[in-house]
This record gives C-alpha cells, sequence and structure tokens, in this order.
C-alpha cells in the first residue's frame, strides 16, 4: 500500500502544478487516467480556487464519474454543489450513477433539491424523484435504475451489440435482466454466460429463470444477507406486481454491512460512531454526555436504593466491599448474553414460539454461569474473610445477580425487536446499569436474611 | 423474501421425492437449475443415506461448484468429505475454486488434507500447498489464484475467444490482467472495456496500467479497505517482486468485512461469537465462563482495596451508597471511550506524534465529560442528602474516575496495537472492571481526605 500511497502524492503534486500553471492539457491527460477514487481524494484536498479551476477543465460528466466515489454523507458536499454553476452542477448530478445522484439529494435541503430537479430534463428529474422517495434503509433506497434490460426474444449477438452502447452508462453490465412481452421479469443472465452463447442464441432459451429477487421495501440487511448467501455482483428489485424497478450493486451492499455493522457496536458501546476522528473534544464530549446523563440518572436508583439498606450497611460495613464485585460482574456477564442476543436478531427473525425457547436457554445459560461463579467467589471470600457463611451469601447473590443479568440482556433487545425496534439501541452500557440497580436488590435482600449467621456480634 | 423461501422448500420436497424413488433424471434437471447455494442448503438437510444417493448421482465438478458455497468453518465438513469416496472427495476438492478448497483444507487434520492432496495431480496439490502455506487473514490466504491473465500483444479478439475457455473455471472473468514480457503485471482490462474495443486492439494499448494491487502479506483488513475505497469487484495480489500471484474477489472481501466486525463485536462484549446458535445452554456457558472468571478476579482487587477503607466506610456508611453510581459511570464512559479508539484503530494505523495527539484529546473529552456529569451529581446528591459538601466529594470522584477512564479506554487499545496485538482484544467488560478499580481509588482518596467536613459527628 505504501508504495501505492507515495506514487499517489507524487501525481497529486504534478497535477497541482498543471493546475497552477494553467496546463489544461496535461491536466486533463494526467487527471483522466487516475481511478475515480484517486480522482475524488485529489479534488478533496484542493482549495476552493483551485477547485473553481478544476470546473473549468472538466466536463459534468467527468466530475460525476468522480463525484460518484465520495461518500454521500460528507459534510463538505453541500458547500461543494452551491460554489459550482447551478447548470454544471445539476449536469454533474444528472450524470452520476442515480443511486448516488439520489443519497447525495437526500442530504441537501428540500429547496436545493428542488433547484437542482428543475434544471434536469423531466424524466430524469423524476426518476430522481422516484428513487428519492423510499426508505433510505431499503432495497428502494439503495438500488439503482441505470441497469440494462432485454426481451426473451433478443439473440446474444443483438444483446452484446445492444450491451456496448450500453457500457458507459449502466451501473454493471455484467447481469441482464430479461423481460416477456408483459414486461415481467423473467430471467437473468450474466455476461460470462453471454459470451459462450452462439450468436443466434435467444436470451430466453439460455437465460437463468430461478431468479432471486428482493422486495423494494425490503430492509437493507436482508439485501445484505442475500449477497452473502448467493455471491452476487447484483440482484434485481421487484415493486409488488413484481415488476422489475431497479437493481443493488455489490459496492452498496459492502456500505450496508460497514452500517450495519457500526450501528450494532455503537449500540454495545452506548456512543455513536458518527463521532468524526476530527471532532474536537468539546464535540466529541457532547456526543457522549446523553447517553452518560441518561444513565447516571437511572443508577441513581441504585444508589437510593442502596441508601434504603443504609441500616444494614451500618451494622456490616463489609458488605459494601463486595458491591463492585457483584454489580460488574453480574453487569459483565449481562453484557455477553445482550451481545450474543443481538447478534442472533440481525441474522433471524424469531417467533413467539422461539422466543420462550430462547429464553429458557438463557436462563439456563446464566444460571450454569452463575452457578460456577458463585462456587469460584464463595471460595475466595470464604478464604479470604475465614468465614464461609459471608462466602456463601456473596456467592448466592453472584449467582442470582448473573442469572438476572442474563436473563434481562436476552430479553430486552428481543422484547424491543417484536415490538418492531433496533433491539441494537438496548446499548451494554445500559443493560449493565440496569442490573446494577437488580444485582444491589439480590445482594442486600440475601445480605440481610443471613445477617445474624455471618456478624459475629 | 417469503415467496422466494417458499418455492425453495417445495423445490427441496420435490428433490427428495425423486431421489427417494431414485429417479436420478429428474433429480438431476431440478438439482442442477438451482443456485449453488440453495443446493447446497438442500445438501445440507439431508441424512447420511440421502447424502450417499446424492454421490451416486452428482460429479465429482457439480458437487464442487455447491461445495464452494458451504461455509468454510461449517463444523460439519471434515464428517461429510469423510464419508465421500477417497478419490470422489479429492476430485471434489480440485474442482473448487482453490481459494475455498485451500480454506476447507485449513480446517482439516494434516493427515487428511495429505491424504487428499497425494489423489490429485501434482500441479494442483502444489498450488494448493502453496495457498496453505499463506496466513489466513492475509491477502495471501483469501486470495484464488483462479484468474485470467493475457500478455499486452495479444488482441482484443484474442482475449474474447480465450476468455470462453476460461469461463468454467476462473473465478471472475470481468477482469483480464495483462502481463508484459517478463511476466511483469502491467495492466488491467475489465471485460466491459474489453468488448468496447475493436477486434485488432491490443490490450497493451487499451489496458488500464494505473493498477492498484495488494501485497500477498497484507492484512486482511486492508484488503477490504482497498474495495470500499475503489469498488473493484476484484484486486491483483503481488508478492514482493511485483509478480502476479493470485486475485482477491469481492465475495471474499465481503466475508472478510463481517469477520472484522463480528472481532471488533465480540471484543467489546468480552464474549467469542462463535458461540452457534445451535450451542446448547452448557456449551454457550463454557464459552462465556473464562472471561468472566478472569473479570472476577481483578474485580476481587478492587473488593480487597475497599476493603482495605473499611474504617472509612465505618465511619460514614453513606459512602457506600455511591460506589456503584461511580464506579458503573465511569465505566460506561470508559467503554465510549474504548469503542471510538478501536474503530479508529481499525482504519488507520496511527504514529507516536497521533497517539501522543490522541491521548490528550481524548483527556480533554473526558475532563469535559466527567465535568459536567460532576456537576450533575453534585446536584442531585447535595439536593437529596441536604449535603453539598458530600456532593462535592461524590462530583469530584466523579469528574476524576470518569477522566482517568476515558483515559484507559483509549489508551490501552492504542498501546496494544502499537505491540501488533489486536486492540478488539482490550473488551469493554475488561476496562470498565479495570474502572472499577481506579474509581474507588480515586472516590475514597478524595472521600478520605473531606470526610471531616460531610460527616456530622
Amino acid at each position: 500500500m505504501d508504495e501505492n500511497e507515495k506514487r499517489l502524492q507524487d501525481r497529486f503534486t504534478q497535477l497541482k502544478g498543471y493546475l497552477d500553471s494553467g496546463d489544461k492539457k496535461r491536466f486533463r491527460k494526467t487527471y483522466l487516467d487516475m481511478h475515480f477514487y484517486d480522482q475524488s481524494t485529489f479534488y478533496l484536498t484542493l482549495n476552493k480556487a483551485e477547485r473553481e479551476a478544476l470546473y473549468g477543465i472538466l466536463e459534468p460528466d467527468e466530475m460525476g464519474d468522480m463525484f460518484d466515489t465520495i461518500e454521500d454523507d460528507n459534510p463538505q458536499i453541500p458547500a461543494l454543489l452551491k460554489e459550482m454553476d447551478l447548470e454544471y452542477a445539476s449536469k454533474m448530478l444528472n450524470d452520476m450513477y442515480d443511486d448516488n445522484a439520489a443519497d447525495v439529494l437526500e442530504h441537501l435541503e428540500k429547496v436545493d433539491v428542488d433547484r437542482f430537479l428543475e434544471q434536469m430534463p423531466k424524466n430524469d428529474a423524476n426518476n430522481l424523484r422516484g428513487l428519492l422517495h423510499y426508505d433510505t434503509e431499503t432495497a428502494g433506497g439503495i438500488m439503482t435504475t441505470d441497469y440494462v434490460e432485454f426481451h426473451e426474444e433478443e439473440t446474444a449477438q443483438e444483446a452484446i451489440r445492444a450491451l456496448k452502447k450500453f457500457a458507459k452508462t449502466a451501473e454493471t453490465i455484467y447481469y441482464l435482466y430479461v423481460l416477456d412481452h408483459h414486461d415481467d421479469l423473467v430471467g437473468v443472465m450474466s455476461l460470462r454466460d453471454l459470451i459462450l452463447l452462439d450468436d443466434n442464441d435467444t436470451l430466453g432459451e439460455k437465460m437463468n429463470s430461478d431468479i432471486i429477487t428482493v422486495n423494494v421495501d425490503a430492509e437493507q440487511a436482508e439485501v445484505a444477507q442475500v449477497f452473502r448467501d448467493y455471491e452476487f455482483l447484483a440482484v434485481p428489485v421487484v415493486d409488488h406486481s413484481n415488476k422489475l424497478v431497479g437493481i443493488v450493486t455489490v459496492d452498496d451492499v459492502i456500505e450496508v454491512i460497514d452500517d450495519e455493522a457500526q450501528q450494532d457496536y455503537s449500540g454495545l458501546a452506548g456512543v455513536s460512531m458518527d463521532e468524526a476522528n476530527n471532532d474536537g473534544p468539546l464535540k466529541a464530549a457532547s456526543k457522549r454526555l446523553p447517553w452518560l446523563i441518561t444513565l447516571l440518572l437511572l443508577s441513581m436508583i441504585t444508589a437510593t436504593l442502596i441508601n434504603h439498606y443504609e441500616n444494614l450497611l451500618a451494622e456490616a460495613s463489609i458488605l459494601a466491599v463486595f458491591i463492585s464485585t457483584i454489580t460488574g460482574t453480574a453487569g459483565n456477564a449481562g453484557t455477553q448474553s445482550l451481545a450474543v442476543a443481538v447478534r442472533r436478531l440481525a441474522v433471524e427473525e424469531i417467533d413467539r414460539h422461539e422466543f420462550l425457547k430462547l429464553l429458557v436457554k438463557e436462563f439456563i445459560t446464566g444460571f450454569v454461569t452463575g452457578l460456577v461463579t458463585g462456587i469460584a467467589v464463595f471460595l475466595l471470600v470464604g478464604i479470604w474473610k475465614h468465614n464461609f457463611i459471608l462466602g456463601m451469601v456473596i456467592g448466592m447473590a453472584m449467582c442470582a445477580a448473573i442469572t438476572v443479568a442474563n436473563l434481562a440482556g436476552s430479553f430486552i433487545p428481543m422484547l424491543m425487536s417484536s415490538f418492531g425496534f433496533d433491539p441494537a439501541v438496548a446499548s451494554g452500557p445500559f443493560i449493565s446499569t440496569l442490573s446494577d440497580l437488580t444485582s444491589v436488590l439480590i445482594y442486600f435482600s440475601i445480605a440481610g436474611s443471613f445477617l445474624q449467621y455471618f456478624v459475629k456480634v
């Protein structure tokens, strides 16, 4: 990689030289030879004057190729579009792959979207408006309409000839989608299979009619699962009457998989991963504080609960020594069970029957884990304090606290999921703070009942 | 999706019928028309007798196509291979894409690997042996050698003719890799560009010579980043003398991205996600216990620390009330900072200068977070207990504990990463258990110094 990077840096220096000296011809030659992603990396290093020079040198479609590779949530995009001439920007947006253009428009003010769309040919504008109306995290929200479709009576030769025309504009030409005379999707053919056909074979004869489709409303996680399973490069998206409305390509699915993983991870940590690397510490703190303060309030309930047992603590201050051991360990167990449950919910739907079965399983797992940990802590405390009754109290409390934390860790996300919420929102810190509360309650109840046996009067 | 699933279930019932009645012809027709992934799903539902009937019906290469889509860490694979005839299994492995075959062999005993390899033609066996020798989580470990290469003087027409031959065996024919007469990689051409060429254009003239490669030793996470950035369908892998040794395809990268996300997530939760959905509760408990017991021992150190302050607690049992609030909140803050640090380390290398800068940033973030949380708890405790000195003690302890937890949450993974360990191993539960210890120390030190002011004698 380092060699690639170095070569790229040299290229960028050279390009800036051409840009500053106004050598348009050399600039275009060097710039257009680069990968689109490298072009966009270069573009994002330029200052305003340099960018304006660039707009004078590149055609809108050349800008569009590069703009396709900029992440649509890049916060600079609105300002970049604003500094371009309105007509130039609209042409560029129109020349981008329409899924990427729609993603960019998604992040703009409504008035700006309309300004751009008004400049476009009516058909193209309507197409983009159609894409904008799907939920971002569904198949409709990530699909492109820049795919290639054929009719089943077309021959291999005709198809290849037509593909050459589409190769410039379609997002992929590696799959051909085949329609019947009702314009229903009836087959798929890969370019790999197409080049093996005889010139006069028709697509209808040789296509694969075992088509895997996704519905336009399907959640993006479901779409990603199809790619994982079938290892496709693209999947057709159909509407409710089974008409082909778009395709999802594998590059967009990689983004989806990253996003979904990020969401699960953020949930587990109780912090939004939107925290950009260049956020200052104040901004970072402001993003983390809401969760912390909410959890602080929850943990204040635990404090009032302990306060309720103050007399018990005054009598046996030794009890205070083990509060954090019990709450901490139960919290750890709850986090483990939460993580397992959230991952499972990410890949499968769970019906009522499964729900109960999983709870029973998690109850047993929690009890076994709690029993082993409880025996360990019984021995540790008994030996350390020469007091096996105290050890037993701590051990029993530990066992019960872990069992409850395990149950909560799987029950809460499953409950949220069954009500249609994202289970990943039940974060690790939330579960461990909640389990502090139940653990303390369990601990002091058990300790209270056995007090006379381990406090030597 | 549900419709797809239903249709598939019907198909499976039909296929089992053909298999039971011995209707080989119909079975083959229906079975071979399915997607490879659906074939493997069907295969994995069969019992031993049915599978043995299947081996009699399908050729080894037909089995190989399907076996390519089974996850290589499926624990059933060794038994499945054992029940096949040795010659049949070896042929099947040899007909699989070589990266998948190597992944399967990776999970077998050394003697079994040798038994299979001995049955193969020498060249093929050596090729697989070569792949087996790379680290699993590097470019070499995930690449395939089933790619298509051409020389720069070949024409478009010759290339297309040759591609038709390769279409059956190559893992992708959508990129052609172009070599010069030293057999050095000098260019790449996509099939998309190739079909636009005139018959007599040579590849050397029209290829893209701005090649992005990865080194055979590159970590898989680095390879995944190249796919994210450039949106390629495959990337060439070169050795130290820049010779092409293989390619990585996008389907393997999707697996890599899933694996890496899983590892980060497991680390944060302190639980291995290998826990299969069909693991019983005992097995699940046995996988979670090692972490829990290790952390229990760490938390016992916290207990001895609190024990050390038992006199203080006996004098002011009110202090016990806030132990879990302080340790819990600091643990939550530490987990947030850990999660942010681990994600950052996953996407960028951090040098010494960056290291310090990030620590300073995280110190400020921690201090600001701590200050705000501390003021909140100062007010809450002051008002609740009508004792603002006590509130101040808790607030100060909270502020310091959060600052320290934040620092630990980013320092520890960064330190691990700079020593070459995976930072994700520093799990959330580990950080929060560690921060219990520092929080308690801070809390009692501060409380001890202010004792006379808030305990009304």
